[in-house]
Order: structure tokens, then sequence, then C-alpha cells
């Protein structure tokens, strides 16, 4: 089970994309909205009993000065990704970045890019996946996806630009 | 009484320019070491009983990722200063200004410069001052000793470059 | 009596936030045009007459290069909240950030985030709220209100996505 | 069975970091030169067999225009840390940071601060953790080490100021 | 005979002008797609087989953590231009353009500026040119055009404003 | 005679503020495109004849790497004003910015704000007032004109806020 | 005459290049701190008297939040020349940079390299030149001499490396 | 014949590492101080004539509002190659890195990393090779060292620390 919170409602069509992600490798997950700064001690209490419910890992999105994930990683020995999310009013997601990215030694958050919701589910999954062989097998199969999409797209550029390279 | 933390004590060089200042000033101050990310509790408590404890001010500085001045708005109704710390391994500062100001809409954190612990002292008994007249008459000593620095220099600047504006 | 003055009308639908946080409070304001460069001397009086005439807290909002803020808090004694705004020709809004928040020593301005408006209301109730119980009262209630919308939109969450934490 | 690798025999005594911690918790690793640039071919080969030789997770270090981290992840289904390491003649960090960070949406490398070898081994052992409850105690006794630490200089700086707060 | 590659389809309509270019000066090209994080080997065996397949010059362009330009780089002999592509959720470009241009020493990319690809395909130009003087001489009429274009608008602009140097 | 050159024709919309500033002054100038990459030697004869042509201050604008008004510094001892131009593919006008305004020691560019070409036209004014007082007065007149519009906004804004400052 | 100008006593060893320039030309010069912050009357009557009392150009160096060259040009109708200076807890020199340059429309000030005090001596010197031949002919001198210097520097450097280029 | 040209005497340091490579690789060179601002007629006719005068490749370095590489590309049909240089007064590097890097369409530089010369150098023998097998041969051979050194490196770091991996 992996557990996805988010700053905001507002954050929600990003971080859709990581539970879209886990439904489609069959990865159970719960997502609710949980504020560092409007509920924290919701946050604290989400964070301190994610073990015990049953959670693996915790993807939590956020923008500005965003707290969530860092807060959320200094409550828990689950690891802990962190989305930036580039919010109104941001300074061109820089503030969300660094604010979750440049934790001090001793509370690591898993930073992905600047809206990477889909990258921080497939990372759920890829931790999952490290002692569990029918996800990364799945894993596999979605990264072998990616590469067949790719090479669909070498045929339909071919169509306008000459390629010698048929590999 | 104005309470100061920090995230480390490797951040008491830079806070206690806030202590100094309230004290020439005969202001009481508390000042401890409280780290959002590694005695969240403390932290929550500090934040939460500050008020009855008889804090007027909470100034929290913090570098990296620097959630302690906004954690801690989110539990109080007192005005909360916060001083970016530039510590190792900063990207240039960025990471604690960002992570203090960009606060969201709804939990303000009133930020000074990058390790501008000095002005967060002058800043608390700014707005001690904005109801206690006594206060605000020291700090408008304090504000015409500034002046009167600087024209001083003014006199040692004249030894050496000629000056024709004498006021 | 808090006083809202800004560079130009434009920037006049950000600090009405502002205006419109401490009318809901029942905090009275005042909320004039000041330019620091296009109005010095009416600056400089503003600022000046600021607490004989009864002000408690000045909320200055700019854009570009924002001198505003930290002007006003040249002449003054009282606490000066400074609102960088994201104006037209600014580059991504850091020049109006850094030219608030980087005063130095001996001139505080408690700056909020880009386009901060409403937290410079609720930071200026925070200030007066510090020595009047009424004030601090109700912003308790408002703050207690930003966690019941956030409550709210976990339910409307909760239609779409699994959630199993419904505290 | 923990993986680390960094882009230059330089980045050793960042890197080392991450090793004594999992050091620190008996986690078995392994510990090696892999450069993206230099030994391409010992790259896609060091990624490609991990999994099969017994890693679990594989944390990269590289400095500048920092390619290890993203190109391990891409040829291996197991999570990739990646580690921002300051070298010289970088532009401050960013260029590591963000050739780190802004992986496209597919391939997540799990970032962590700049120069933040440390926390990427913890990360590890939080991986690891996630699946095994030995570990995972590990982690709670290690983050209780954190508060012990800061309790520790609380005492130190208490007698230097006053703290009335006691908890 | 240039090769012209991208990382994604999505970076056709930026590459597309270095194509342009080159067909304009009758200079063969051929043009597809290799991503390096979701086609590893293919990007692998373009590289090491570029020059045995006839190649002179590479150009690659790519977004976000653009790691293309440098890893083929890293695998041939051949100069490889490298075009920084603004794409969607890019920090403005800066993660391009810092993991193209901060290469490790030993292994250069010729970088052009953000989404110059236009000039990607002059500089290609400009290196056949170097040893072939028919194309360096249609480079001189090229840069000739440039120059008339540019006093074409100085006629234009006459009609609108007054203009003593008519050089 | 003021010279108003720019990079390219699409700076034109920009640049005519100076002009048109100028022309509210009956200060005479001429205007025309001069390209620092595209028509260089059309640069220099401009610049090294810009003095004997009557001209007393030059302004130049241009976008990205804007190399026009530090090349035309280099060729004259006229005061040479820089305007930095947002153009499309710049980074957010930083490229601009940096090129026009760190020139080494020796050749200075008077730099304004980004698409700030009304100040330079203002400026451009200021520099011949230095030695002609009827320019001098126009300018006070125009300063004085800022003021009083602003002071018209002051009385629209408070028909919608309170204002007890009237000056 | 020129009117040099600093916000503090610690500018003044960047700012005495500027005074060493004007004396190496003969060009009066006067000399002093004036702090917008810490003396803003002072400030004040310097701008406004500036031009009575003989002054035709301004050069103005500040650090951080450098509001003096701006607010000078606020009061007076002369040119006014602005040299950012990195002062310590400077964020790199972006503040100083930044509120010296992004002026508003209306108000310009001609800004110069960070720490280019010495350029602004040679820009005053280039507007005085701009309506008076003698200095302007001393400047040709000066632009030749750094000519002859680099030239010297051809002669050394062909010591320790070939050049066939002799011009 | 490769041309190595820099702004200033002081950047030999770092320009020599170009030199020295090519030296290694028996590649011909000259090297000079041409500064575009000091020197603009002497930069002119270099451009101009490096053709002429057999050179295929020019190298150009320069720091802060780096206008050297640019502006020789735009007097030639020569491939450049620009290395920005880190100045003293430099904002971080950031300006030489754009003013090389961001040029407009038309008219490329082929950028390197900051102070990255030694990659300038080999890039101009990569160009040179792209038409001469020997030179090509001796650039594998070079590619080939730079393994061997990392490889060296492995066995050192085994000695520190346990590596299973010994291909």
């Amino acid at each position: 089970m992996i557990g996805i919170i988010m700053g905001s409602q507002s954050d929600l069509p990003i971080m859709e994309q990581a539970a879209n992600f886990l439904k489609s490798l069959d990865i159970p997950y719960e997502l609710t909205v949980v504020s560092a700064h409007r509920t924290p001690e919701r946050m604290f209490e989400y964070a301190k009993t994610a073990k015990e419910r049953g959670l693996k890992v915790i993807i939590a999105g956020a923008g500005g000065a965003a707290h969530l994930p860092g807060m959320v990683a200094s409550c828990t020995t689950l690891p802990v990704i962190g989305v930036p999310i580039l919010s109104s009013n941001s300074i061109d997601g820089w503030d969300s970045v660094l604010s979750i990215l440049q934790m001090p030694g001793g509370i690591p958050v898993a930073t992905v890019a600047l809206n990477g919701a889909l990258n921080a589910g497939i990372l759920a999954a890829k931790i999952l996946g490290s002692a569990d062989s029918q996800i990364s097998d799945k894993l596999q199969k979605y990264q072998d996806s990616l590469k067949d999409k790719v090479l669909g797209t070498v045929d339909d550029v071919k169509k306008l630009h000459p390629n010698r390279y048929d590999k």
C-alpha cells in the first residue's frame, strides 16, 4: 500500500498521475489531502501511523514553501518521495524544489522533478519491486513499453525526414 | 518575552545577534534549539504552548530546507519571524530563503535577510513597540544611533577625500 | 489602525487582499498609493507621521526595484511588512523579492511571499493580536477555518480516490 | 546489498558518508567508481547486471553535467538514488542538481540534497527497511539518536542563554 | 552526412530547423528519435556506429535532464553539438542548458542556445566547411544574406523614424 | 542628437518608447537597426562616426547574448545606454541583462532595466540636461507630472478604500 | 563636479576606484557616505541640493537591498550612476544588482557591473565629455591606453606560446 | 592550425589547457590575447583574416560580459568555440556563460563548460578529426586513456571499500 498525500486539492491533477500509474500496476494506494501548515496535527498523525496502517512508501506533493514531504519524513522511518509542485505565485518552481530537496543530514526526502508525480509513482513501485519480483517484472514491462513508444515515433518521424539508422 | 529558536546549535553565532539586540534594549528573551526535523514533537509543543507561556513574538532561524519558521507559524497565532541561515552545503542560501519566505496563503512568516538575525531582533522589538511606547522610544534612540554612526564615518572619510556636503 | 500602501495603482488587485482580510476581522485600515520614486516627499511624510496618526503597522507593497517598504521602514519605528509584487517586466519577481528582503542590519522589513498580500494582512493582525487577545482569538478562529476547509476537500477527494485515513 | 557508485574518485570523501552510514547499520554495500562519460560500457554493464548481482538499491553520485544517476536508472528496475556533488568549476551546484533531479517522465531518480550522501545512505536503508523490520527498527533508533543529540545541544546552549522551555 | 537526433518526437518542431538549414545548403542529413533514457541501447549503438556509417557531425537535442548529447559524445570521437530544448515542466530551461553545457573535462559537447537548433545546423555546416571550401562559400553567402535582411529592415524602420545613418 | 539603435526590428516596439520620450521633450534623435552579429561592419562604422556625426549619447537595445551596447561602447567615447530586451528563447531575460551589464573595467555601459527603453530615453535626456538647463527644466516638469499622475490615482483609490492620509 | 556617495564606509575600497579615475583625468569630485536607510534625511537633502551645489553627475554605490541610487535618482534631474556592491551576507550580489537595475519607468539609474566603480567613474567622465571636448579627448587617450596595455600582454604571452598574428 | 584567443592575459592559466591538449596531439596552434572591448579593430582583423591565414577552428575564451567569441563568430565562417571564464567580480560565472551561449539565430558559438578550456581543445581536435582520420585515431586513444585512468582509480578505491564489480 502506497500513501499519496498533497498539500492542497489544487495539486490533485498533478498528483493523480502517481495514483494512475500505481493503479495500472495493480499496486494499492490511498490518496488524500494533508496540509503541513493548515492541518499540522493531521499531518503528524498521518506520518506517525503510516507504518502501522500498512503503508510501505509515502508520496507527498506540495508547492511554494513545501514543508509537507520533509515534515512527514521526520516522523516516520518509511521512505518518503517528494514531488515539487509549480503552484501559482511560485518563483518558477524554485521555492518548491529547494524546500523539498535540500533536507538536512538525517532526514532524507527522495525528490523527483518539478510536477514529476508520474515518476514518484514509478519510484514507489521500484521501491516495492526491490523486494517483490512480481512488481519488478511489471516495471520491466513498463520500461520496455517506453522503448516501444519511442520506436513508434521513430517510424512516424521517418515519414518526414531521411533516416538511415533502423535499429 | 521573545522566544528565539534555531534548528541547530551551529546557527547560534548568527542567532545570538537577535538575543544581544534584545538584551541591549532590556527586552527579556529565551533562546533554545528546536529542530523541526529531528525533534518534531518538541517543535509542536514549543509552538503550541508559546502563547500561554507568555511569549509575544517567536524568532526562528534555520538553514537549507528550512521548515522551522513556517511549521511553528502553523501552530500559533503569535507573529513568527524567520531568519534564513546560510548553512554548509546550501545552494548559496536560496534554499533557506525560499523555504522560509514563500509560505502559502494563511500562514505568514515575517522573513528577514539571509543571516539577518540582528534585524529579526529589531523587528521583534518593533512589534512589541507597536503597543509599548517605552520600547518604541528605545527603538527611536537606536535608529538615531545608526545615523550618528554613519555621520562618524562621514568624518573619517572626509580625511581621505574631498567632501563639500557637510550636513 | 493598519496602514496599507503600494507603489502603484496597478498593485491594488493584489494589495486589496490585505485590506479584505483586515476588514473580515473588523480591524480598521487605511489604504493609499505612495510611490517611493515618483512621490518621495509623500512617502517620507507618510512614514514620519504614521505613528502619530495612530498607525500600529504599515504594509507596503511594490514591484521591480521595490524601495518603498525599506525606505518607509527607515523613517519610523513601526513594524513594516513588505509585499513583493510581480510586476510587468520583472525578472520573474526576483527583483522585487530581493530588494525588499535583503535589508541591511538596523532596518528590518518583515517580508512575505511574492504577491503575498493576504499573508501581509494576517501578519499585521498577528502583530496586533500579540497585545490584544480579542484579535488573537479571531486569528485562532481563522486558523481553525483553514483546517476546516482542508477537511472539506478531503471529503471531496475521497469520492475520487480511496482513502483509509479518516482523521 | 546496496551499490554505491560515483563518477570520479574525487567524489569519494562525500560518497563515503553513505557507505559509513550503511556500515553503522550492518547493511552490506559495494562501492566503486563508474563514470558515465569516460567508461560508458562499464556503466551500462553495472546497471544491467545490478539486480542479478543481488543489489537492492543503487546510490549514484556525480557533479557538473551529472548523467550517471539518470543513465543507470534507465537500465535497471532498481530504485536509484542520485547525489548531486558540488564539483570544481560547477556553477554553484545548480548543474549537478538539475541534471540529476529533472528526469523525464518514466525514469525517476530519487534525488537528495547537494552533497547529501549521508541522506542517500539513510534513504537506501529506509527502502530496505520498508520490507525488513529489523532495518526499520535500527532506523527508528537512529532517528531517536538525532533527537538525543539535539537535546544535548539544548543543554549546552542553556548555559549561555536563558531558556524556560525544558521539554 | 550530419546525424540529427532528439530525445522525443515533441522536440521535432525545434530540431527540424537544423534539418531545414542543412537542406538549404544541400548538405545531406539523417534525422531520428533516440532517447537516452528510454532507448539506451539504441543510443549507444547510434553513437558507436556513427562514424563508420559516414557521419561527420552529430546534432543532439533534448530537454529537462538532458543526457543525450553528453552520452553520445562519450561514445564517439565525432564532434557532438547539443541543443538544449525548453520542455514542459522544465525550470525555465536551466535544467536542459546546464545538463548539456557543463560536461566534465575529456568529453566536450558543443552547446548552442536554448532551442537553438538553427544555430546547431549552421555550426555543423561550419565544421564541414572547415575542410570543404564549397560549403564554406555557401556559409559566406548565408552570412551575407543575414546582413541583407537587416539592411532591409533598416529601410522599413526608416519610414517610421528619422535615420541619418545610411550605410 | 541622440542615436537609438537596436539589434533587430523585433525590438522596435520596446525601443520606440525611448524615441517617443525624446520626441515629447523636443530632443532630436535618429533611430535605426544595427546588428552586432549580422552587420558587424555597420556597427563599427556607426560607433566610430557617432561623435563626428553630432551624436551626444547612444541608446542601444538588444536581446539574448546582447553584444551591441558593449561593442558600440568599445568604439566611442560617447556615453552608451544599454537596454536589455526580453527576446524569444531568452532565459527569462537573464542573458540579455548580464551580457549588457557585466562589462569589464574600462568600457562602461549605462544599463537600464529589462525592456526599460523609456528609462533609456529619460537617462539620455538627463545626460543632455546635465549641461543644458532647458532640458533639465523639462525633466523637472516631467518628474512633477509623474507625481501628479500618482496623486490622481490616490483619488481614484480613495473611492474604494478608506484613506486618512491626504497629502 | 561629480558627486560620489556610498551607503557605508565599507564600500570605500570599491568606490575609491571611481574617485581615482576622475582624479587621473583632473575631473573634480566630492565623496562621502550617505545611507538611504540610516540617514534618509541626509540622502534627500543631498539629492535635492545636488544640482544647485554644482554637481553634474552622481555616482551612488550600495550593497544588499540597495536603495540609495534609485532614491537619489527620484529627487534630482541629474543623471545617477548606480554601482552594485557585493556586500557580506549578499546572495551572490543578485540583491544589489536587481535593486539598482530594475527601476520602474520614469526614474532611470545608469547601472554598471557588480563592484564596477571604475566603470562608474569612466561613465561619469563620458557624460561630462559629451559636452566637453577636453574631457572627451582625455577619454580617447585613456581608451587608447587600454589598447596599449593589451598589446603589451600580447608580447608577454608570445614568449610562452606561438603567435603568428602580429597586428 | 587552431587559433586560441582570450580577452585578457588573466585568462591564460585556463586557456593554456586548450593549447596543452592540442600540443599533446601534435596539432599546431597559435595563441594570443585579443580583447573585444579594448582592441576591437584587432579582434575584427583577427576574425576576418583567420581563414586566409590557415586557421581551421578558433577557440575564444572570455569572462564577464563575454563578447569575444560571438563577435569573432560574426566575422568568419570558421567554427568558433567559446570558453566562458569565471573572472573576478563575475556573478558566479552566469554572465560569461550566458553571453557566450545565448547567441541569436544565424551566428552560432560552440560553447563549452565554465572554465572548460580543456574541452575546447578536445572539441577543436574533434572538428579536425571529422575530416582527418589520423587525428580521429589519436582522439580514440585519448578517450581510451580516460577510461584507463578511471579503471586505475577503481583499483585504488577497492583498497578502501568492498567492490564486487570487477569489470
